[in-house]
């Protein structure tokens, strides 16, 4: 049986988050970064680690789940619940995407729908409700590693040796599509343009970008 | 036997990873943060989480080392070395303090000579030479909780219960001393000001702060 590992990121609200996520995620083996909805992101704290990993966007959870389904993955939602078990008891079973609760408010009611089951991380202290999110993702991704008893990276004195950067694969800082997606995406940003659900600016703090071109928008830099 | 857990962090070079490492440090048990060399930090990221945890200063890794042993404390190196231990396996005795690579160069081999043994992080992927500093000291120091059999700390919902918050033990961004430390501090640095040893501004980018009082300088935040 061959195990992959996965990571779903649903409207991740702090998008420098990203970069040091990705660096663990290929640091951890992890084979695709899908990002479901928001899929501007910005790659500071990557260390260049982006180039090396597969990103894939969905425009819902539903769309996600199918495609990870489809590779009989299960999902497993990173959120203290009741059901939740402690990561370091391993409770996999085969191919597993970890979808992260956005910061502060954890998974929603709708996140936690398309989950089949929970890990959590025990905490002993008393000063802090929980971890940073890309910390919390990269105990998971490492436990998950060490469950699949992925092979170890080969080293070079007190460093992993890093393979040849690879062709680029998407625009920098955004998730690339296919042209139908595109199409697809700028119809449904013009539907939904009226009742404000996206920020068209693609930062709440430009004041300088008016761009009608909303794509082009989205990729800037914030 | 009770165990501790303490962390070393010696002239840390990103002061903004102080922050979310101080919030992982509470989450995970651990006693104090220990500063050798600089002890100017950032708060960011944190969370409020550094008003629960102890900080000490320490102005020379002996000094620290010689604190640790009174303590019957083991110093263990997070770093890739040809006898670290990887981390999942556990290998540790008894109370023990975790001394962290600077970021990019990892741990000098001053640091090395202080540690009694080294853990790392296996790595699976191409990606990346090396963890996030504080995604790495995080793994570390979860595995030792998890090892040492912390209590759990109690929930509400999803997330943990803080604790309220305690008396401020330290100047904001500072981590406090003895007035007889501060003098001997000040005495090394005006001893130290002509070889351009330390940064008296506090920060390379800040031009405003020309201030003679070089401790009031290091409490700037930057």
């Amino acid at each position: 049986m061959t195990v992959e590992c996965y990571v779903v990121v649903h409207n991740i609200a702090k998008r420098h988050n990203v970069g040091t996520l990705a660096r663990s995620a290929t640091a951890f083996g992890v084979s695709e970064l899908i990002l479901v909805g928001r899929r501007d992101l910005n790659t500071f704290g990557s260390h260049g680690s982006t180039s090396h990993l597969r990103f894939r966007h969905f425009h819902s959870l539903s769309d996600a789940r199918l495609f990870l389904k489809d590779k009989d993955c299960d999902i497993c939602g990173v959120e203290i619940t009741d059901t939740a078990m402690a990561v370091n008891q391993h409770p996999f079973k085969k191919s597993t995407a970890f979808l992260l609760g956005n910061e502060g408010t954890g998974l929603s009611a709708k996140e936690c729908e398309i989950c089949d089951f929970f890990v959590y991380i025990p905490q002993y202290g008393c000063g802090t409700a929980s971890l940073n999110v890309t910390v919390a993702a990269s105990i998971v991704l490492h436990h998950f590693g060490v469950w699949a008893g992925f092979p170890e990276r080969s080293r070079d004195g007190s460093k992993f040796v890093v393979a040849e950067r690879p062709e680029r694969q998407m625009r920098r800082n955004y998730c690339s599509e296919t042209a139908d997606a595109i199409i697809e995406e700028r119809k449904s940003r013009r539907e939904n343009a009226s009742n404000g659900f996206f920020d068209e600016s693609g930062s709440s703090n430009s004041s300088s970008n008016s761009s009608s071109n909303l794509l082009d928008a989205l990729f800037g830099n914030d």
